[in-house]
């Protein structure tokens, strides 16, 4: 019997309901110093003895009774008589009770002589100046960061104790393969684990994955029992949908308590919190982005409530590019790319499935939208969540447009020029809208070649613009088929296969109007198949052409001198990069079309 | 011959120098995708095969023909008559085109209805929807982030080149003791390498750290040539000041080229750089702020110029409490903490020592004054960075004033309650000064306990002020001496030892006139040293007393009710808290003193 998501738990609330069932396990471990870089003190940390142990020299020089260096003077130079030669940290020797630099003497006969007295206790640094013994060092709960172990090291520390969560990690799922398995169809990487480890271990936690756990109650029940005795906190990777392999709920109803069956919260809403004997047993969702915001949002936030914090993100403030609906009653995340166009910084999504990990790969950040909003309007404000450094922000380039392979190849060649480039898909209409409302640097737009094209698809959105365009690939669309096509045959065409673009569904409109064809999309004879000439070569058929699509990356003329636009401009216009697309087969289009564009 | 800085390096030029002399060494490894967080890619990385691998179940439910559910109506529903039961993540078996949501179905008689007809594609992940095989996952130069594990693992990526960096790092100086060592006066416990490996490998560079090497030319240049062989960048530690032992620079001439001998930054200027065999050696300071600056600033802007960049420090803009000083034509980075107080940030400078390393420790940013800059102003608009996560700016206190042992066991009692206590050593005076200018959260105030002290040393500089007054320690000083001091040894003494404060410097005072007392610092006799009653009697002396120094945490009653001041307060009043004063042997003078105080 299916379950269903009847009383799903707001995300505001997950956390209260984790502190009143899951009390803080309070484990520390003993690590050395050198392993404790990201760790959290569990106690508090003295020194050991005091820094400097005993005064010494600050700099290289002698060390002195300040009173027998009395009277020097620029007119009046002094030799030294009672003096020892000291080193920068050299303990000052009795009854010496200061220190002249050696550059601020000069030699005659051997003996150094000064032009100034010495100052009791003058370039000295004092016992305890840096630390006194016992004295507090870092509190507890302090993560540790690079330049802390210097400092822990000199005052005698050198183990300490951190704070420790020891978390299961129990993939299940009989689709699962591991990885360094080519998966077959139906198959999935088992990935989430490893993913979890990484994240979790990031925080401070300790993590130990089990083997793959196939959808069988008896080994699944198994499998919990043994990770639950051995850790802290089990995660269940898998197995937390409403499908017919949900065996987890029914294992860990047998065993525990569920404490949570689903969040209110996109994506990752088919979660499981149970409790098995006082542990938290945590069912992850199994798409990838899903798992991703169960592990943020309530992993971490359990983590954070038993003394690990999470790695905060940097927040930014920055305005959404186009609208973002979401569901009342859900906490959505959504991830996006930021980059800076003209004087404001702007957020433009990704697509939003929790299978679609790639969008959180080519995001920079991410957008929270409350529970309480139905969604962003386009133009408003909004907080978002870097996943990178700000500053690399302000060498983002953002790209809208329909996605194209070429482009990916010039995000490959822009990196040594500082900058990056996001491409963010959306349609030839959503990149003009996006030039239109300087959401972005540069756009991609692909149209039919055709006289009226660019006037009637582009520049009439664009009334004041000046473009400037570069061709990036011209590619000749037809239909293939195993037989040739004759009168007859066209007559009636059985089309098989989406196009790919509106300007290829254009194209073939276009050309069922000229040859008075009458395609069916699901009848008609002979089969044939809309591609480009080079796929339909590749596979050995036929083909008959209905003309060019072009696509070419477009700029704003006012951008067009930015550092960042025309190191794009020059990667997509270098030769290197035109000749990388003729060896993938592609026609840069190259010549006139370069160029400004104005309506 | 001790060798001088004559011609210090600015800051600002010595990347470009270095850019010169050093090019990248481009080198990569493979590592397992597990290792591979923080590592930063070598080459593009491409996705294997496509995700789906075919058209898949985007949840559970039923495999269908769309055509056949044509008609389904809530008024008429209708049975499914071909269909497949299918999982989430399932491969659509042909001929079926459409999916049904479980929830979207009832069983009557073993057979699931429909109210609702399936739109073609209906409930479909396509094939390639995540990302398509060939298609670029990860340009070359991305720094790995935990989450991208999860999306390289899926698209069949299981090892990876990285960028990588062989820096061997070797300790030299006799005085050094390995670190588990107890140092001897004069000896240093050898820590610059450990946190130089701490930090450099953080950037993504493989550190390997040699043994110490004794002040001796023949070792020193045996270990250097088998570094510059083993790696390709060498750091010495220490060994590059203008002492005796400073036998580095002399070795290394031997064996290659002084590039930059000092660079006008502070800390960190007696840093070396020569070019042997074509690669970097690098000699740090021995003062390990020192080092910690020259890490940053040099290593880390060569490890950024051959392709690891560097983590970058949060940036954040805000006012500068007091006057910092800085000479003209050296960069000087001073550690810093950050607090909001009221409405504004308020940093507030730590001792700058090559030294103290404390400084840094106790510090959550530190701030860059530019060569051309003569100093800040008090009060002026800085930009600082941060060395803690910019959200825990929110949660922290800083409390200035004489630093008081029970002040680091107060910031010890804090973190439970969410915020983080930072104390700024400052005199009274300087206290109360922040005070006034609302630059602290809460003020130590050290006074003699005399009727006038309150309104003498604070009050009159707070006219328009009411302060909350928490008592923190009540301490009697007096005079120890081995023998009973008698009339005749009154009369004439020599006080060895500087009194720790001047509350306790005007209670002597205030003594020896009282009691006509002639005291010299540096004559008569007996010998008596002022010290608190609890040293003397730990020492077994004579105890004398001249009165009792208070020490009180003082708030602006405007502030108390702020969540954070609040919670130091109350620490400070905890009976738990009073209880570890009075069990360390102080008297926190409990009683009629807790309250408001007004001019």
């Amino acid at each position: 019997m299916p379950h269903r998501y009847l009383n799903l738990t707001p995300l505001s609330g997950v956390l209260a309901i984790m502190q009143q069932e899951f009390p803080s396990p309070g484990r520390a471990e003993i690590v050395a110093l050198a392993e404790s870089v990201g760790r959290v003190t569990a106690d508090p940390l003295y020194a050991g003895y005091s820094v400097p142990l005993a005064d010494i020299a600050k700099f290289d020089g002698y060390a002195v009774k300040s009173g027998e260096t009395l009277g020097a003077q620029d007119q009046r130079p002094i030799p030294l008589v009672g003096y020892a030669r000291i080193n920068t940290g050299e303990v000052l020797p009795r009854p010496f009770d200061a220190v002249i630099m050696v550059e601020d003497t000069w030699d005659e006969d051997g003996i150094p002589r000064i032009r100034k007295s010495a100052a009791p206790g003058q370039h000295i640094r004092r016992a305890g100046e840096d630390v006194r013994a016992g004295e507090l060092v870092l509190p507890k709960g302090h993560r540790i960061r690079p330049f802390d172990i210097g400092a822990l090291a000199t005052y005698g520390i050198d183990r300490l104790a951190v704070r420790s969560v020891r978390i299961g990690i129990v993939p299940t799922g009989s689709d699962l393969v591991p990885l360094g398995t080519t998966p077959g169809p139906g198959e999935t990487v088992e990935t989430n684990t490893l993913m979890a480890a990484a994240y979790l271990t990031g925080v401070g936690a300790t993590c130990r994955r089990y083997g793959i756990v196939p959808d069988e109650p008896g080994l699944i029940r198994e499998a919990v029992e043994r990770a639950v005795a051995e850790n802290d906190l089990v995660l269940l990777s898998a197995g937390s949908s409403a499908g017919t392999r949900d065996f987890s709920r029914d294992v860990i109803e047998e065993i525990g308590e569920i404490v949570i069956h689903g969040i209110a919260v996109r994506p990752g809403k088919s979660v499981l919190l149970a409790n098995v004997g006082g542990k938290p047993v945590l069912g992850m969702p199994g798409y990838p982005v899903a798992a991703q915001t169960i592990l943020r949002e309530v992993a971490g936030a359990l983590l954070s409530w038993w003394g690990l914090p999470s790695i905060p993100c940097a927040g930014m403030d920055v305005r959404l590019s186009r609208r973002l609906a979401s569901d009342l009653g859900f906490d959505e995340f959504v991830p996006v790319s930021i980059g800076r166009v003209g004087g404001a910084c702007w957020a433009t999504p990704h697509p939003r499935g929790g299978g679609i990990q790639m969008a959180v790969v080519r995001a920079n950040g991410y957008i929270h939208i409350p529970a309480d909003r139905e969604g962003i309007e386009a133009g408003e404000d909004v907080r978002v969540r870097l996943t990178v450094p700000p500053a690399s922000i302000e060498r983002t380039l953002i790209c809208i447009g329909p996605r194209d392979p070429a482009f990916t190849e010039l995000a490959n060649r822009l990196p040594d020029s500082g900058y990056l480039l996001h491409c963010c898909n959306a349609s030839t209409v959503g990149a003009v809208l996006a030039l239109r409302m300087k959401t972005c640097h540069a756009a991609t737009v692909v149209l039919p070649e055709i006289a009226s094209a660019w006037s009637d698809q582009v520049l009439r959105y664009l009334p004041d613009a000046h473009l400037l365009r570069v061709p990036v690939a011209r590619t000749e669309f037809g239909v293939a088929s195993a037989e040739p096509l004759d009168a007859g045959s066209l007559a009636s065409l059985r089309v098989t296969g989406r196009p790919r673009s509106v300007a290829v569904k254009f194209l073939l409109d276009a050309w069922f109007a000229r040859e008075g064809i009458d395609a069916l999309p699901s009848g008609g004879s002979p089969d044939v198949q809309v591609c480009s000439a080079l796929e339909a070569r590749a596979a050995g058929l036929r083909f008959t052409s209905i003309g060019h699509e072009t696509c070419d990356l477009v700029v704003r003329e006012e951008f067009a001198a930015d550092e960042g636009v025309a190191a794009l401009i020059e990667a997509a216009r270098s030769p290197e990069f035109r000749a990388y697309l003729r060896a993938a087969g592609r026609d840069p289009g190259e010549g006139d079309a370069h160029g400004t564009i104005s309506p």
